[in-house]
């Protein structure tokens, strides 16, 4: 199954691809990041946030898109710009007729180090050991997204299987190895 | 020329539609309210408010969209919903290649009733008056959505014309009458 992983933002948007092989394996299949330049006007931005979104989609064919479900943390300002950009990806899920998904930021802290209070290095530096790279992706937008894939992969694991426990061994043993 | 103006909202999106004569003259062409049901997932209510928005745009063909610019004022979780909802409306509008205006929520109550802090209720009032109505049309997001397309009348005629002497004297002629 492939996720493919979105943390919309208006300036930076992270996007991650997270293969799962039936045996639980998780693999990379791709990220990057989508940028808007602010000198842009909004509709500008928005209308070269929803090519390059739906670039993505078209590229990698995901079976599933996760999305960041954002509700509090940032201010109102940044909210409204966030907002903006969900609201682009969420609408192009929906089209696609890809199954959509939603975690929240605590969700994605807590699936890949076992706690939702955990900072955004933190979650980095999981990301990295979980799907065996050499180093983490920049910026950090996109270790976010495939935070988020890999979160997907393991809550909807864990609602099928009791994949649970071996998923809190391989996160315990990650952060004993660091 | 034809101004839609659209409050964008995800329960509750405001369109309001206005003719402005050669002349100078406002008149109201149509109005009315967007609903999405807070029991539908995300998706399916980003989906509805796609679908009559551009059922709007075939219907009423404007000249202009004119959609609220909120920055502040609402909490965080009220201004992701706002801002999905304004993401989609900015970029559906963006998609017609219809020019797109933004109007802050002080500029527009500042264009239809003297002043920036006016509450939603004295903005509904003005509408009632400079469109000649019998009632306000409800609920109160239409009138925000008329107050909206009122203000992009005005200013922008403002820009090609002197005519925000005329305009004051209007608003200041329809508050004495009060």
């Amino acid at each position: 199954m492939r996720v493919l992983g979105i943390d919309p933002g208006l300036t930076r948007c992270g996007v991650g691809v997270v293969d799962r092989t039936p045996q639980g394996k998780l693999s990379l299949v791709d990220c990057g990041v989508i940028r808007t330049s602010p000198e842009s006007s909004l509709e500008e931005r928005l209308l070269s946030l929803e090519r390059e979104i739906v670039m993505w989609i078209e590229k990698v064919q995901p079976d599933v898109i996760a999305i960041e479900r954002v509700f509090s943390q940032l201010n109102v300002r940044t909210a409204m710009a966030t907002g903006q950009a969900a609201g682009v990806a969420i609408l192009l899920a929906a089209k696609s007729g890809i199954t959509l998904a939603h975690h929240t930021p605590s969700e994605v802290k807590a699936a890949v180090s076992g706690s939702g209070r955990a900072d955004k290095k933190q979650v980095a530096t999981m990301v990295v050991r979980i799907l065996g790279l050499d180093k983490a992706p920049k910026p950090v937008d996109t270790t976010d997204a495939l935070a988020l894939a890999i979160c997907h992969h393991w809550r909807r694991s864990e609602e099928h299987t009791s994949e649970l426990q071996s998923r809190q061994y391989l996160v315990c043993r990650l952060l004993l190895e660091k």
